[in-house]
């Protein structure tokens, strides 16, 4: 499979209109992922908790940057490329809103797991340019560990809590997953980066399947790393 | 008056301690008004606003990091030096929770506004090194105008909120107000500050008459610039 070369973005237009919606869902998702961070910030049990969280989402905030200055130097307006996937991703918070600090924090690990895992998918797909951007916002930013350290943490402390937290890792996933096909369904460029377009190879069904079980194994595998069963 | 040398830090204990006071609770009201501003970033009715208290929540968090920064290198404890203010802080905020978008950037510019200038004035008190850090933290970002912009525009567009946001900022001072005397009355390391100590010159009765009005005089110019009567 060859990947676009940058230039492409500018002169295949369904090419250009795929590489804006995948800025555009991943800048809305990073500005979103700043807000629920700094709201899970207020429910952190002491000043150090509260110092990492709002750690996470500046950096979100700082991902959220570095996407809008590559739409506008693409000559796109960053609030048009956002617009639609306001609803879809205002959704998926509204409905996995954490009832508490450590359904906040299973979301940020688990959830953002796998979003940016399948980011990191998609961008096979794409030109090296947007590529090297879309890695380096999907890299994990070293919160992980204090994540997992306070998970297991309370699960020690209070084994039953791992029950509710499980089921909640599950529900993350059924309603992102829900979203997901939302957005695929209504936005049929960002879906040709993956399955293909007219000139341009995408994944066969043999690498989709594969794409898939990469996803469920690392799933299962944070599910694992917080003690939690997926 | 003379200003306390850098290494009164190290040889003054009543210094240290009201120098430890001073950083502890501008670096948590650093990072309350990070979160406070992340969380009214929710009710920003456009991405572009949402954006732009994101910006202004990442640059408070900025402050609370150089505030930390400081603390550890003089050999405290952050979470301890900023334990003392944590009740007061959160009171403020709980009491002052804002209903809408407009009341929270009216918090933010208002509220704030005062704040600064009150931590200002202190700051005319300790020594170089001291002063140099406060005065950076309560510099202006520049989102001033940005807030203005918007409270205008929107009393232009329904001239009836003038009256609701000018009790608003009546509300803030007032609560802000009411936890600065709280503090005050149980910290005394930091009230000496302003007053002065055994071995320290402060502020006299005069000085202490004409902060009060230059205080009073740029909350009411804050005000004016929103549209709104002090």
């Amino acid at each position: 499979m060859n990947a676009p070369t940058p230039d492409a973005v500018e002169t295949d237009p369904a090419y250009r209109a795929a590489v804006v919606d995948l800025l555009g869902v991943l800048a809305y998702g990073e500005l979103m992922a700043f807000e629920r961070t700094a709201v899970d910030a207020t429910l952190a049990p002491t000043i150090d908790d509260k110092a990492a969280l709002a750690e996470m989402a500046t950096a979100e905030f700082g991902h959220f940057i570095a996407l809008r200055d590559r739409l506008e130097s693409i000559g796109v307006v960053p609030e048009e490329a956002m617009e639609p996937f306001r609803r879809p991703l205002e959704e998926f918070h509204e409905h996995t809103a954490p009832s508490d600090w450590l359904e906040g924090l299973v979301k940020a690990y688990v959830g953002d797991g796998i979003a940016m895992d399948f980011y990191r998918e998609i961008s096979a797909y794409v030109d090296d340019e947007t590529r090297t951007l879309v890695e380096g916002v999907c890299d994990d930013l070293g919160h992980s560990e204090f994540i997992v350290d306070r998970v297991r943490a309370a699960i020690a402390d209070d084994p039953r809590i791992a029950g509710r937290l499980a089921l909640w890792g599950r529900r993350l996933v059924g309603e992102a997953l829900s979203q997901a096909q939302r957005v695929a369904a209504e936005r049929d460029a960002l879906s040709t980066l993956l399955v293909g377009g007219v000139d341009r190879p995408g994944a066969d069904l043999a690498e989709m399947g594969r794409m898939l079980a990469r996803l469920t194994e690392n799933h299962t595998r944070r599910m694992g790393a917080l003690g939690l069963a997926a």
